[in-house]
């Protein structure tokens, strides 16, 4: 019999709590499964009174995170603290020089340093595991590392942030406006009080970038990611799309193009029958092209405690096992550096949504504008307003006109909306939603 | 630098052409992610001649299977013949016994001699590898045996064959036989000249006995499973799903009950609502409930070439990063032996559809005799033929009636169907399909 796998565990919250208990409730089928057992030697956390669902008799109460990390009684220092900066970075650091692995759930952390944490661990001969950090109990990172170690990816792209697919669902469903559903949302606890880094894509480029990494062997990096939020989104649009045979998800792209990678977050058009059109609520999904083979999609919860702590100890299992991948599949001095993507030379289909000042005229400009750059309508729908009269008191009102385009390109978008502005043949600014074919 | 792993491949079909293909053109891949290279050494097949897609030069001829199994020179032996017992078995056999890792796409071979053949792996420290045995290249096998590890299961339940849920789609979509849709699958190559194995059901069972012993830690065991074809589904059965907002899919299930692991594959009706119901044509999907956490669900090509090459080429690459994971995830003395689900104790919801001789009292008698059972009734729709009148040409004729039930047991539902029979109010036999919430 091997010895123990000995766990320490910095952070005890909801996760942190729910990972002790699980190692706890499935120490038998663990060490079925490792062929040793998995063992909680050692936790801390920020306050020792804190009340908390779980047994902690009989495991050592670490002053910190940093003595976890750097005890020799322990294999596996595992990081629930969370934060971008110390004292969870030191303490992976220190684990990782000391020849320990790592484990976490840490998303930011690495978005941020994950090329340097991969370099350590692969020096020191460790682990460093985050599944957590990406769709939480999805076996996404697993997949791309190791499910698909031996096929090309031509494409990645998911619904990686429950908070925005909430949003997207109800206001879908009900008609509600972003602002009403956000709201809703934080009443839920579903999303934050400053809602910013997940309503405007920042929380799903940290993920997009991880995932790049895996499947593309780029060095993870979210300042090369193109990120847009879905403030902009209006029930219109999600109207427009019921019609039109689409749904409109936040996604996160990270796709092979003939300039090299590209990596996208923003809303986006997909066919309503595609896998990822039926991810509704908070529920997160990814999929992947592989070269030659018809999609693979991953879905299931992408938050929470016991689906968090579901991956983590996964993580550690492998550990246990002996398994000890390369953290992004390749080594660190074979990821190739990315740069942002160029949207203006994005390819695809757009949705256009424009309001027109007066139909008279205005349908012919347009066309004659998008000709010119030649973009091919693939669609147009043209909205009267109050049951079909385009004038209210005899003045005659904005009439949406909505466009569905072949694919061409997002420089060739952006110049012919420009001169359609510059023709004063529509009011405000055009909402333009990029389309993503499954 | 690691000394090349050296892979011998039996058995040169569509899947061993395109795993030495996927070889070639991912070999810098394949060398960054296992820190070494993967080189095919040897190949065999019953044809030397025969034209294939694929460079074999520099690729030793081998006598026969058994030659790769057993030649020093080989580290892995890659089974792709097909077939339950020999030359297949054998030569797996003779390579595990002499220390050799084995890949196999064989859910046949697997479903039958899994356990024995799991013994000799572990005896012998080799790997036993069957990735694309299951769904193909949807990681079904490494998310149960290491993404999960740490989680317990409640359920696992899929769409695993391909041709059964070809035939569903298109008789749901429009409105066909099952022999008109059967003849259109075969003329399509999606369904064998003799279909019983895949549309009665046979096929899921083997891969659901795989999924369960995964999951479970039970022995696998095919003759433990219920196996139900879709031979009897009829399109008013589809159409009367659609109205009841359920969809009618061959599932394989495998859920953990106070009595034991029941295994189950027969049609069945999913809500419409939920992941699985969206999976249409030859795709292939599975959901798994952790304890605790919401559904996962892997979708994906259950088959083809490209998509069974890819999961073959990861389990060689795990062999070559150095992963021995136990074949069956738990040690095989430690795997539980299954008895055959008692279906008579099966708990859940039914769809009944009655042929009713005339509604006159035929709705009082069917409500008593379900009521005697203690059976709830969720919903009931009785068609009329031919615009509403239920008779032709003053002669009474025979009325679908249609019934949802609440979770009852199926010993209630059998007892009361076989009381309304003796009742003489319906025609025909009763159409019974079992639900499954997600």
């Amino acid at each position: 019999m091997v010895a123990p796998l000995r766990v320490g565990i910095a952070g005890l919250g909801t996760v942190g709590a729910e990972v002790v208990g699980l190692i706890e409730r499935q120490k038998r089928t663990l060490s079925l499964r490792c062929g040793r057992s998995v063992r909680v030697v050692a936790v801390s956390a920020r306050s020792k009174a804190k009340k908390r669902n779980v047994d902690l008799s009989g495991i050592a109460w670490a002053k910190n995170a940093l003595a976890i990390a750097t005890d020799p009684k322990v294999d596996v220092f595992v990081e629930l603290m969370g934060g971008v900066g110390d004292p969870a970075l030191s303490a992976i650091e220190a684990a990782l020089r000391s020849g320990k692995s790592v484990v976490t759930a840490n998303k930011a952390l690495i978005a941020k340093h994950g090329s340097r944490l991969a370099m350590l661990a692969e020096k020191h001969g460790g682990a460093l595991n985050y599944e957590a950090a990406v769709g939480a109990a999805i076996p996404i990172v697993k997949t791309l590392r190791e499910g698909l170690a031996g096929t090309g990816i031509d494409r990645v792209y998911g619904i990686l942030n429950g908070t925005c697919n909430y949003i997207l669902t109800r206001m879908e469903q009900e008609g509600l406006s972003f602002a009403e559903c956000l709201k809703d949302a934080q009443r839920l606890g579903y999303a934050e009080a400053n809602p910013s880094f997940d309503v405007d894509g920042h929380d799903t480029a940290q993920k997009l970038a991880i995932l790049a990494s895996l499947a593309f062997g780029t060095k993870v990096n979210q300042s090369a990611v193109y990120v847009e939020g879905i403030s902009s989104i209006a029930p219109e649009d999600l109207r427009a799309a019921q019609e039109l045979g689409y749904r409109v998800k936040l996604l996160g792209v990270a796709v092979k193009t003939e300039t090299g990678i590209e990596q996208r977050v923003h809303p986006t058009m997909v066919p309503r029958i595609s896998s990822i059109a039926q991810v509704m609520d908070v529920t997160n999904a990814v999929t992947i092209d592989g070269e030659g083979i018809p999609p693979i999609t991953l879905v299931g919860p992408g938050a929470g405690g016991a689906a968090t702590a579901s991956a983590v100890v996964a993580d550690i299992a492998d550990i246990a096992r002996g398994v000890r991948a390369l953290p992004f599949g390749r080594p660190v001095a074979k990821l190739k550096a990315t740069a942002k993507a160029p949207m203006r030379r994005h390819e695809g289909g757009y949705y256009i949504r424009l309001m027109a000042r007066d139909l008279t005229g205005t349908a012919a400009t347009i066309a004659k504008r998008l000709a010119e750059q030649k973009i091919s309508i693939e669609s147009i729908v043209q909205r009267h307003p109050n049951g079909g009269a385009a004038s209210v008191n005899g003045k005659s009102q904005p009439v949406p006109v909505i466009l569905i385009t072949y694919a061409t390109t997002e420089d060739a978008v952006r110049r012919a909306l420009q001169a359609v502005k510059q023709d004063r043949v529509i009011t405000g600014r055009p909402q333009v939603i990029r389309i993503e074919k499954n």
